[in-house]
């Protein structure tokens, strides 16, 4: 299979290249920030929409999240690519009035502001489908626009916190744990994406938008998945279980081994189950009947991994991988985030690649994963400084004179970088 | 807001509902199962697709993974909605034959096989594409098609093992621990039906379909967003931190309470730690030098969380809870998956929904999350049984005579219900 979007990628990244891509007739108005917004419009912008991220005077709050140059902080470049920045004071008149002219021209809005905030500032769905009733407009909220806890504040640990999912993570007889990452954060991102995409589909038919209503809880519900469906079949719900896997009889876990480091083996099947034993050198552990088969290793869990855990000490995490791999044993590395993205596998597939950000030298950015035999991304775009395209934007699609561009800007209605 | 689609699920949930769906002149061949496919196509079946799900005469192994009546497994119920089930024998020529015939008739095409299957089998890309160029053919795999790994056995705890999240998760101190919840083969399956949708996309303009080539690993990759971006800025990783923000100050974290139950509490900024002081009645704690702003808070970590650890065993979780949100602390309970599904909100928005299975009485089932002032979705289809459909799809779609369906039935090429 070629990829010739990633091929195109890596002879020149941020040319503009010219190419079919999918939404390349869809324009966006992004009102987010922080992240579940961002990592949307981010993708919508891969797939080759022109995003226009509207920021505040100050900017996103998560340009300052962590060190970085000019507001390129290691968080903000990690959600935002291939999208446009104009900065626009939404508490002015004058600055509400283009952001209208931008609807006009526009295919989807997107917010994630706390409901009713909208509004306020004069951005509500109604407002803004008077002004375009074809764009599709997004909201992306921690609990929705209806329902008793609409008001609430919310971050993502309270999201995983309410969906169940602290709850069912981390060793069995200690504390639950949080999941390190924003996890709902990115599921809600991704799947506004999704909602999105269908959204103009309807309207390719009907020609209308709609409002959608996503809540990061409602999503953190939809991926309780099996979870949920065995809870509502049978009553049973998950259980803490560290690094092992919940029901599956072991070796189907992580085992720490001689360097310190982990291994995750996934070894619980028969025909995994001989091979391993015979990696391990315990052939023996094949004929002991408390072991002998997939039914029998699940009634005794504890006494098979109290044999097995001393077995892991004896060599390295990557000489286990290498060993296991070679017999077909399913299984991999727990890696640092650093090795993951020195590992073989993700340079192939190029998930980093490399912009140039005047005058501050070049970046590493993640990318997005799809890859196809037709270019369906491209990198046209890098993160952007604040207001970085604001005179273009105002020129080139608002079309506003040098002179009206001028009082704006002197006025502090729009800026072109951030001031705050 | 209305919502419109959840409306009309209220009264009558299975009913064919004559609606307008986004994708409802969009059929899609799923040749996937367990997870990280089946979410995909119930997406894309949510929005109106006609998904055919194609089993094997022993159905989806997930079908057996938990108790359930006639293959309907919590655990497939769970990501298995919105899609009709054929069962064919595709070792059989005849059987690939009918196959090929859909392809003719079809807009999409998943699987979810180790590279390579599908070419074994005679579904191969070249082999789809030459049937039907206009088909958007996406294939979903542990590390891609492409690579050093291509060919390696993945399952979730592999793939969050080698994207650094198992080593980020956990409590400080004690070894890492793996996410409960098989977050990458949701991940995967969440970003397939956005690079699906794409595809669909391009396709409406150079008529041509394309072939996807989705990694768990890739998709993994890319959720590290903002703690890749900060890596690759300043070297900076991620350390585990148990129930609590990794870098915020306290009180950003789960805290446990009076009952053994845990609160989630995000109060690090100012005017939020000023509100939480005085919930707890500690108002010294505000003009305390080492708590006082919230710099100096992220100096005294340790020592805060001493004060503060004794005090949250003084309420209940619910209390606090209480407490909290009446003060606008950002904060809520660290539920179990039953408290989830029972709480007010989600039962607002309706997230789970009751349908009849004949003969086996009511589910209920987990739904799309997106809300909508226009129905984009609809529960159509109750999760099927193993080839309930064989006989509807030969007949309507593939246009069979009785004779000839009656011939494949007898020679066992076709089956209307699990045989194995």
């Amino acid at each position: 299979m070629q990829h010739t979007s990633t091929k195109l990628m890596s002879t020149s990244a941020v040319s503009l290249i010219e190419l079919v891509l999918p939404l390349d007739n869809v324009r966006v108005i992004d009102m987010t920030q922080v992240v579940s917004g961002p990592i949307c419009t981010t993708l919508l912008g891969d797939f080759g929409a022109d995003v226009i991220k509207v920021e505040s005077p100050r900017g996103d709050e998560l340009r300052y999240w962590s060190p970085g140059k000019s507001g390129l902080s290691g968080d903000f470049v990690g959600v935002n690519r291939n999208k446009r920045s104009i900065i626009i004071d939404l508490k002015e008149q004058a600055g509400k009035d283009l952001v209208y002219k931008l609807v006009e021209i526009s295919d989807v809005f997107v917010e994630n502001y706390r409901p009713g905030a909208m509004e306020r500032l004069g951005f509500g769905y109604e407002k803004i489908s008077s002004i375009n009733p074809r764009i599709v407009y997004c909201s992306i909220s921690g609990f929705g626009q209806t329902g008793p806890y609409t008001a609430r504040p919310a971050y993502d640990p309270i999201i995983q916190a309410m969906s169940g999912l602290i709850s069912m993570t981390g060793e069995k007889d200690r504390p639950p744990v949080k999941v390190a990452l924003g996890v709902y954060d990115l599921f809600g991102g991704f799947f506004a994406t999704i909602a999105i995409l269908s959204a103009l589909y309807l309207r390719n038919k009907t020609g209308r938008g709609t409002w959608l209503d996503i809540s990061l809880l409602d999503v953190a519900v939809q991926t309780m998945t099996y979870y949920a469906g065995r809870y509502l079949a049978s009553g049973t719900l998950p259980v803490r279980s560290g690094l092992a896997h919940a029901a599956a009889a072991p070796p189907n876990g992580g085992f720490l081994t001689k360097d310190g480091k982990y291994v995750m083996v996934s070894a619980h099947n028969d025909k995994h189950w001989q091979a391993f034993c015979h990696i391990i050198n315990k052939p023996e552990l094949l004929t002991d009947q408390r072991f002998s088969a997939l039914r029998t290793r699940n009634l005794h869990k504890q006494e098979l991994l109290d044999i097995l855990e001393p077995v892991f000490l004896q060599k390295t995490r990557d000489e286990w991988v290498k060993l296991f791999l070679d017999a077909g044993v399913p299984c991999g590395p727990v890696y640092t985030l650093d090795e993951t993205l020195a590992d073989p596998q993700v340079i192939h597939r190029q998930m980093v690649q490399e912009i140039d950000r005047n005058p501050y030298g070049k970046f590493r950015i993640l990318v997005n994963p799809a890859k196809s035999s037709d270019p369906i991304w491209s990198l046209r775009l890098p993160p952007p400084f604040g207001g970085e395209h604001t005179q273009v934007i105002l020129k080139d699609l608002l079309r506003l004179s040098d002179e009206e561009i001028s009082s704006l800007m002197s006025k502090r209605i729009v800026a072109d970088r951030i001031t705050e």
